[in-house]
């Protein structure tokens, strides 16, 4: 049903999945985006699977306005928590962050030992060693959540910061005794904080970083269905968030590399469809 | 309407209106009290005063439906952002923390140089200064967001730890530089950190904790409308959370300084008022 020129819609709690556009961007510049941050609501890294689940389903009811031809859970604790429980719910396809991540991991790991680290849900579901060991049981996963990091790099803090530096380590010593040597970013805040993790973790570790695995993920699934976007189309890129949307665009600039342009104020739990429809019309 | 056995009613973006739940226990051991935590949707304070006060309205509404005889606001970033676009709408009395809070600050300070933390939005809106200068023009406020703090009580650290002590530096010194000789704790979190607080600000600096003057108030206002319960009264204490009660029970025994008992799950946002009065009579 969906044509090449319909957009790839892309959800997060927050900022966070801009990480994912960026890439998407890098990688499909061609493909029309339309991206929901559910700021009203953020985090949802220490919410329950059953409330994360019904935020999602929010959410994509509200993007499905827009006639996506793949909806991409950019968001750790919403792909790891309610995407299991969506499975089939939907007629246009949906995909998260986490196989990808896990994929990666298992594929560059040599002493098959991987650190995961990520939100509270996101570690507390088990997601990423689940999925890991599945593609290969030999794999012993390491995980760890991080409660401070998302709120440390929404204050504006980086790797140089000595509250991030002393943090790092904190988090980041079981996974350094159980030398691992693959390390995943199982949650968009952290690629900002790459040098600092990789200081802390050495120069012999590698870092999975789940935004770069999904977009290409993205791309192979439109690829494998004959539906990417053609070269010359001029691409769209669409921005809305259920609060704060000038705090989203000034953020946000950071996560996405790239100025946003106008963002758009909607509260999908308060739409009913045939508003979301009239939204998504006027834009 | 309401009469003397009639609760009183309390609500909080999530568990830090515990300590003033707290306090009222202790000041007023016979009245009934209803709390509602909104975990769902903490924390209010990075959002928007118009997301805040829709949280707000609706929070209030299913409190409504247990007939109190008092609303308190037991949030900085409610009371500041909320409650000022809330006066004269519910015929219920409400009150917050921040007046309390101003109150105890203009009558405890000697150098008439107050230092105010809270949330970003709870600073942002400027409340406790403007309520401050309002009581007395010749008070200087130094206000400071610190929006680590409430992060790093959730995930159980307190005064001892290294990263706390660090972060309480950075974010006190111009209150230090100010020379302010009292401190307004505008996060109910707060509290819990008290000591590291005392220890960075030095012994001549006084902390206003607006949950004990919160309490007080609400002692005061009672009273004058002759509402308080008769001190033979058996009170009742119910708890409700929007998300993980199971994780509300367990953490909240910190801010209480007790056991909680049995905390239910309600969803204030997709209750019409029929079945709030329904989970209201079922206690």
């Amino acid at each position: 049903m969906s044509t090449r020129s319909n957009p790839i819609a892309v959800f997060d709690s927050g900022l966070g999945g801009l990480t994912v556009v960026r890439q998407l961007m890098r990688r499909l510049p061609a493909e029309s985006i339309v991206y929901f941050g559910d700021t009203a609501r953020v985090p949802y890294g220490i919410k329950s699977a059953e409330t994360v689940t019904r935020f999602a389903e929010e959410n994509i009811e509200f993007l499905e306005a827009f006639a996506p031809k793949l909806i991409i859970a950019a968001c750790n604790t919403a792909s790891a928590t309610a995407l299991p429980r969506l499975d089939g719910k939907y007629t246009v396809p949906l995909c998260g962050v986490v196989q990808p991540g896990a994929r990666a991991a298992v594929r560059k790991t040599r002493n098959r030992r991987v650190g995961v680290i990520g939100t509270e849900a996101t570690v507390g579901s088990s997601s990423y060693t689940r999925c890991i060991t599945e593609l290969n049981p030999d794999v012993r996963v390491v995980a760890r959540a991080c409660p401070l990091l998302v709120p440390l790099v929404e204050e504006g803090r980086t790797s140089g910061d000595p509250v991030v530096r002393m943090v790092l380590k904190e988090y980041l010593k079981p996974l350094k005794d159980a030398r691992v040597d693959t390390v995943v970013l199982a949650c968009t805040h952290y690629p900002l904080l790459k040098p600092g993790i990789r200081a802390v973790m050495g120069p012999g570790v590698q870092i999975v970083d789940s935004a770069r695995e999904t977009a290409r993920d993205a791309a192979d699934i439109l690829a494998a269905s004959g539906r990417l976007a053609r070269a010359n189309t001029k691409a769209v890129h669409r921005f809305f968030a259920s609060d704060h949307p000038e705090r989203f665009a000034k953020l946000g600039k950071r996560f996405l590399g790239r100025p946003l342009g106008a963002v758009r104020l909607v509260q999908p739990e308060l739409l009913n469809g045939h508003l979301a429809l009239r939204v998504a019309e006027q834009g």
